[in-house]
């Protein structure tokens, strides 16, 4: 369908996820099936929307929480004419259901909690009301999300130079969140705006978000982007091409650790070893305040086939051979440089910086 | 061919590479079918053995030395009937042709040159003896290579402790070699003696030899192996499975900076950041006296295809992104705990103990 790939010339305008003009449903763009073919998606079940996020259709921690509320909105229309304490108990059965799809990401619960406070602090309103506040609150996550995403992009930008060399694995551009991105949004602002960057992008096995998401993103907006095997970051490094990594993250323990896919911790040793500063950006949403450092994340194991089967013409390696699969990795907070969220940088000691963020709401 | 996988359940007497029972052919596995299926190509002609060369039905530095023998004495036996000058000149046209096809592999042109030596020292015998004699120099080159990697497993096999974990990278096991390799010869030898242990082998962007063959090695040879994508193995030494790091190597400078598959810095990096020795094993004929450092070191580009298409059932990212694809990358000695000879294990600091090996010989 190269008409419809035709259609997304300027990336960081993409819809990834949205909600449908009737309301019925939520639109997403089915990220598996990038960079070949542009797909969008309208789903409106319980069960379709839990398998897009458990086979990655939608991904990325901000998209996953924007998708989710659009997600409990849809299903919570069709229990509109049931009494407010079958709407509630339902909303909530579905709002675990979902929360359930994916295990590491803070965004998924977290947004699906913003929705059921919605819920539950309106109990004397009609639920037609209820359904018309929670309408209203999901596109306010989203267009906070797009606001959150803007004001990273230019924390990001201020701790780069034109002509900088930034390494990023996975993807945390506007597919993994709303117009920008996190990690990717200071290279696309600064193109925007006249700069260019050399982005090196890690291809990110074994789902290839880099291969097949960050360097489309990333070519289509204009970014000088080369695409490298993930044990390439180390030669890339020492070869003097990097000047900064910029990497999004899943969940921030208060002590600054954080989780993120899978490799990022080995992208943060390599640049702390040639001396390269390290940062992460996300919103203040990922920051989870309950978890006091990064052995308190659950790391999601996924199967052994996206290893050894998936993408591939034929098996890469013998059925009975054994693989290891964690979806995530703990980068630990000595390593980074710096955590960018919307509210501005934090540098170390992170336990200090990220409690300031937060001051004023206790 | 399941019958055929079944008769290969001890991978270390997996004959990767033999002469056939007449002398008639050089009997290869072919190693671009691995794992899936297990083929043997019989090779008589000129063209058949280079192209198996160049498309890597065989591969690894050693195993393309004994390849090449073996292939030049078949070829030789074609000319018998020829005088000797005319026999000479077809050697030395059919050696240069096989020599040029692959012309960066060390072992190829020194096992080449060995076979040469045969036919020009002996210029006083009839054809008939010195085609006796290649033969002879053939198996040698062969015969050797199994005593080589023999003691390099003996010596590798005293660093390691039943039970341990060993992380290796790409594939330096009989496949690349001959019997029991190098990198993954303790294990094998060890597995053997009745001992186990828990080996993670990186799968080995972008031509997937860890997943395609190491595993297969190891797993054939009932050694505990777990593959994982190349950016898992900060996670596996963070969760306290490595004792050590093995790997091969494809040349090592006086310093004891080494080249070996591009990636094997990256390992080296997180094992020192971890705190787990690294070692890299190889023969001494890897050892490049003349080259000082790792900075004198070449290393090979090759194709964005085998990032972007190699394998895969469509493209993984959009053909007008950039690649860099590195085969090679250099290991900086400093993060090397030793090099696994078979003359022994030199420890730092290398310039003294590398140049040690050689004693006597100058």
């Amino acid at each position: 369908m190269p008409d419809r790939v035709d259609t997304v010339r300027k990336v960081t305008h993409i819809d990834n996820v949205r909600l449908s003009d009737d309301g019925e449903s939520v639109i997403i763009i089915d990220q598996t099936q990038l960079p070949n073919r542009v797909v969008y998606l309208p789903l409106s079940g319980l069960d379709e929307c839990c398998e897009a996020i458990a086979a990655l259709k939608v991904r990325g921690a901000p998209a996953i929480g924007i998708f989710a509320g659009y997600a409990i909105y849809v299903l919570s229309r069709r229990n509109a004419s049931l009494p407010y304490g079958k709407f509630a108990a339902r909303f909530h059965e579905q709002k675990e259901t979902l929360n359930a799809a994916r295990p590491t990401a803070v965004n998924l619960s977290w947004a699906l909690r913003r929705m059921e406070n919605v819920v539950t602090a309106n109990a004397d309103l009609p639920v037609s009301e209820i359904l018309d506040l929670l309408k209203k609150e999901c596109l306010s996550i989203h267009r906070e999300d797009i606001a959150m995403c803007m004001k990273i992009s230019e924390y990001g930008l201020s701790l780069l130079r034109d002509g900088d060399g930034i390494l990023t694995h996975c993807n945390a551009g506007p597919l993994a969140t709303s117009r920008y991105g996190t990690a990717l949004g200071p290279m696309l602002l600064g193109r925007e705006r006249g700069m260019q960057f050399h982005v090196f992008a890690d291809e990110t096995r074994p789902l290839l978000q880099g291969a097949r998401l960050t360097s489309f993103e990333l070519q289509k907006a204009g970014v000088d982007v080369t695409l490298i095997c993930d044990n390439m970051a180390s030669i890339v490094m020492k070869n003097g091409w990097v000047n900064a990594c910029f990497v999004g993250c899943d969940r921030i323990a208060a002590n600054g650790d954080f989780a993120n896919k899978i490799g990022t911790s080995g992208v943060a040793i390599l640049a702390k070893y040639y001396g390269i500063p390290f940062y992460t950006l996300g919103p203040t949403s990922t920051i989870d305040r309950s978890c006091p450092t990064g052995a308190q994340i659950n790391i999601e194991l996924r199967a052994p086939e996206e290893i050894k089967e998936k993408f591939y013409r034929e098996p890469m390696a013998l059925p009975e051979v054994n693989c290891y699969n964690p979806a995530f990795d703990v980068t630990d907070h000595t390593l980074v440089a710096g955590i960018v969220t919307e509210k501005g940088i934090c540098r170390p000691p992170y336990t200090e910086s990220l409690k300031k963020l937060f001051s004023g709401q206790d």
